[in-house]
């Protein structure tokens, strides 16, 4: 059996206990969380979070990437959030390797040109988060004062540390 | 007190318990979801995924976007996944606006020129997944092998429904 159908069998047990089909679009914590989508890491789980409470983006590595901002404008300014939280992680994938050698895998392995593309990793993980909340802070799709906080997840502990 | 000061007291009740510090950064399930950034939607609840299953990529409306491209490529060359779903849902953000609506709004509110962007908004639900689906299956980052399936999650129900 495929993975995705057993999934769907997942989802059909949530559904049947499911009781919170009432709630509104807009974010009842006002707060987006961008992360990354390592497979550890269980945003909901490790900031308490319930069905309705908050946005949560998701990419290879928690990046600030264009589509990011895209995603904590329309956040913002159609869904009302206030708070954005940016959390990278230890261990990230990110960490270990550079776009050049990921290009030239692609190439060798599905005959595909990502000359183009910048994967986005990085080699200094406190500094990917000071970066990706800078970018977040001074884009010109986010209000100036709107509170933009940054944070290390240790996939060893569970634990969060601010350091932007 | 801030949001985001209430999530890091909820980090240290999930810290305080964590027991999942010597999981593998490769997914264990090899399967990768891409979904919205939408609040209601919890997708490791509704599919039962366990912290270390599965990598999560979301952002506004679930959309492949060439980000999410991105993150697939590494998700599948460098992780080794081996299986995509896709996930849209009712009752979408993304089917209320326009991108004319929302560059004039950034530019009224923040002085912000958003007149390049796409916010990627849709009109049509189902046809949104499909054309996701089809953007990856046919994408050069990812192999035409690669099983890619795409549903819409219903917000009332918490139940998932296969479109592509």
């Amino acid at each position: 059996m495929s993975v995705t159908t057993e999934l769907l069998q997942a989802n059909e047990r949530y559904a049947a206990s499911f009781t919170k089909g009432d709630l509104p679009l807009p974010p009842a914590r006002r707060v987006a969380i961008l992360t990354c989508m390592d497979a550890r890491m269980d945003p909901t789980r490790f900031l308490g979070l319930q069905e309705g409470d908050a946005h949560v983006i998701r990419n290879a590595g928690g990046r600030a990437s264009d589509d990011a901002l895209r995603s904590l404008a329309i956040s913002h300014a159609l869904l009302g959030t206030r708070e954005f939280v940016v959390v990278h992680h230890t261990d990230c994938g990110m960490l270990t390797f550079r776009n050049e050698q990921l290009q030239r895998q692609l190439r060798r392995d599905l005959g595909a040109d990502a000359s183009g593309i910048d994967f986005l990793p990085f080699g200094d993980l406190e500094q990917s988060v000071r970066d990706d909340v800078a970018t977040i802070r001074t884009s010109p799709l986010v209000p100036k004062d709107l509170p933009v906080r940054g944070f290390v997840y240790d996939v060893r502990t569970g634990r969060l540390r601010e350091v932007a």
